[in-house]
């Protein structure tokens, strides 16, 4: 049954390791050890930073250690693989996610959680908290990242938080369903299951707004509301299904509920998302929200971890407030349905890839995502550091 | 059409009059005007005060204005009808409710909602705002009150408001489904539709928590813990289906939802109803939520509309906050089906009446219930007023 297993070797390739918080990622040869039991090493084709990247790339005090290596949106080829794995074959087109589905804990057999209890998110690999990265040159441990570590060429993941998605899907498509905008429309389909008809508003549009915009749309919404500080998003809104446009410095005295409400007759939206990570925006998004049914998905964390405030006598009115990792998509059985709309063209992904580049320019890559200016850039591993094309 | 509909006259009765905030009703004659157009006059059989009752009885700065008629939860028959009344005809017996169904409007029509946005709860007869009530000494206005208005021996109410449950049930028990317990049952079924073999929380065991506990038996909940500062709710909690029963002051330092996880093997509770109206136990009902499919439902109304804090980070995980007004139920649709389920003994009821008395007795009903030494006190209104019945 494991034919497919070679006694696999040490790797030795190019990664992207972070240092120091906030400090540029440094190039490095780094040695990527064979896969162990449950274990997939990939073959990296391609992946794309991801505002949780950032977060993380930043945070001086969180659970990220240093060395390690970031990146947890991203698409390979099956290299080997370790024991007890049948689920995938070497030569295989994976997408890494950084949620498991084991599929047979308490949370996996619901329909109600995609959040694996048998392998809950925790630093290092999912089963032994250890690393399969070391550098080249010292043999120093280099860290793991939210179980997918993409900034490198190879890298080693659990079976469990592998999803075989197959070639038809051009790589750099299959490479977004991994996190950002497998989250916005997930949101949509599976979190608020928006229904055909509703009027939906998106606080924040990048590339997980837009793809909450893109899921509302897919879903049937006839309104989709976009909110944003930046006008020049309403664009590119507009080709992913964004309807109307409210700036909040364009609203003088007004609140961005008060203006949603008039422009829904008095009701508000059906469904509000925050796909910011401000709890204040969190705030107004419910207030936006219709009484009667109005939901309010939260995507967005807060840095701060700072409280959500709901007025105890709004929530009373048939409001609800839902939260969810990966816009509560269950990796392996939901990637793969989405993977199948973006070839059916119900789902267009296009509109989010503005950039390109090869792996030499990553850190260009993560300027360019913390200062908003790109929704989605791809990196390819193979590209050329020089053949770069920017699509915005 | 209308033959059922005869010339009605004004009406003197009997009427427990709230002059001052928190002051003892005085028992008065009162006129009772016929019913106008989509109106019923109905001749109350018996009513329960209910902690709304209470509330805006003690309420200083709201929306109540004084003198009014308090009392929202009785159950009564038709003596006579309005133009355009076709639904309910004379001798009908008839659970006046607080919210309305008008049957027609985008909340009526939809399956998410109970709050009829055509005729929303506001002073006064719903359609104009105005009273069918003035004192027979003056001729001096006395205000309605939610709609209902049955602490008197009649009242008007708009057919909007009105749900005919037939004559099997016996009205003590109808009586209880126009709110508490319709609340609590509603919150189990229709608002968090709890699942067969799931554990629940329930956070203040008063009627409405009571009936919630009630309403996750029926719904098939396996454990039903009971959270209560009070121990002897416990043994009341046991006959309606509490399970298990957390004392606050006998848990030393650990909080409430640390208790219930451990109790539930780390996970937490599948489903939590906050039934006191504190912002803070609204706070501690998430914390004892599963990850993954939590949901924690709210139906205290915090007196001080202090804002509910939840935790940014721990809403991600998967769970959600939902508010209802009385527990999701469409009154016309779903109080005969309560009435059903109590007839089937799928739901019990018996045990809610802890005290019956006669209607002169009304302020002991209050400060029984103000007190917590009752669940629902039963004020019947032909009842002698030194027949008096306890069966606590």
């Amino acid at each position: 049954m494991e034919q497919n297993r070679v006694v696999a070797r040490p790797i030795r390739c190019k990664a992207a390791v972070c240092k120091a918080a906030g400090e540029p990622l440094e190039m490095e040869e780094v040695e990527v050890a064979p896969p162990r039991a449950h274990e997939v090493r990939i073959k990296v084709v391609c992946t794309s930073p991801c505002h949780s990247d950032i977060t993380f790339w930043r945070m001086k005090d969180g659970p990220n250690m240093f060395p390690c290596i970031l990146g947890h949106e991203a698409v390979g080829v099956v290299e080997s693989v370790g024991e007890h794995v049948q689920e995938v074959a070497v030569g295989d087109t994976v997408v890494p996610v950084f949620l498991a589905q084991c599929g047979e804990c308490a949370d996996c057999r619901s329909a109600r959680s995609n959040l694996c209890s048998a392998l809950p998110t925790r630093p290092g690999m999912p089963r032994d908290g250890t690393t399969r990265f070391s550098l080249a040159a010292t043999g120093e441990p280099v860290h793991n990242f939210l179980s997918v570590s993409s900034f490198a060429e190879y890298t080693v993941v659990d079976v469990a938080h592998v999803v075989r998605v197959g070639n038809a899907l051009p790589p750099e498509k299959a490479c977004l369903l991994s996190c950002g905008v497998a989250t916005g429309v997930g949101a949509a389909w599976k979190v608020a299951a928006v229904e055909p008809g509703s009027t939906v508003a998106v606080f924040g549009l990048g590339a997980v707004g837009l793809a909450v915009a893109q899921g509302s749309k897919m879903r049937g919404a006839t309104r989709i509301i976009g909110i944003d500080l930046n006008p020049d998003k309403f664009e590119t809104g507009k080709k992913l299904g964004i309807t109307d446009f409210v700036n909040p410095n364009g609203i003088g005295e007004q609140t961005v509920s008060e203006v949603i409400k008039e422009m829904t007759g008095g009701a508000g939206a059906d469904y509000c998302f925050e796909c910011i990570g401000s709890v204040s925006v969190m705030a107004e998004a419910f207030r936006s929200s219709r009484m009667g049914w109005g939901k309010t998905v939260v995507l967005g964390v807060d840095g701060s971890a700072a409280p959500v405030s709901i007025p105890s006598l709004d929530i009373m009115r048939g409001r609800s407030v839902v939260g969810s990792y990966l816009g509560g998509i269950k990796p392996k059985d939901d990637i793969p349905v989405l993977a199948r709309k973006c070839l059916d063209k119900e789902l267009e992904l296009d509109e989010f890839i503005t950039h390109q580049m090869g792996f030499d320019e990553i850190n260009r890559a993560l300027d360019l995502l913390a200062q908003g200016k790109c929704l989605r850039c791809i990196i390819w591993m193979e590209m050329d550091g020089g053949a770069v094309e920017d699509g915005a």
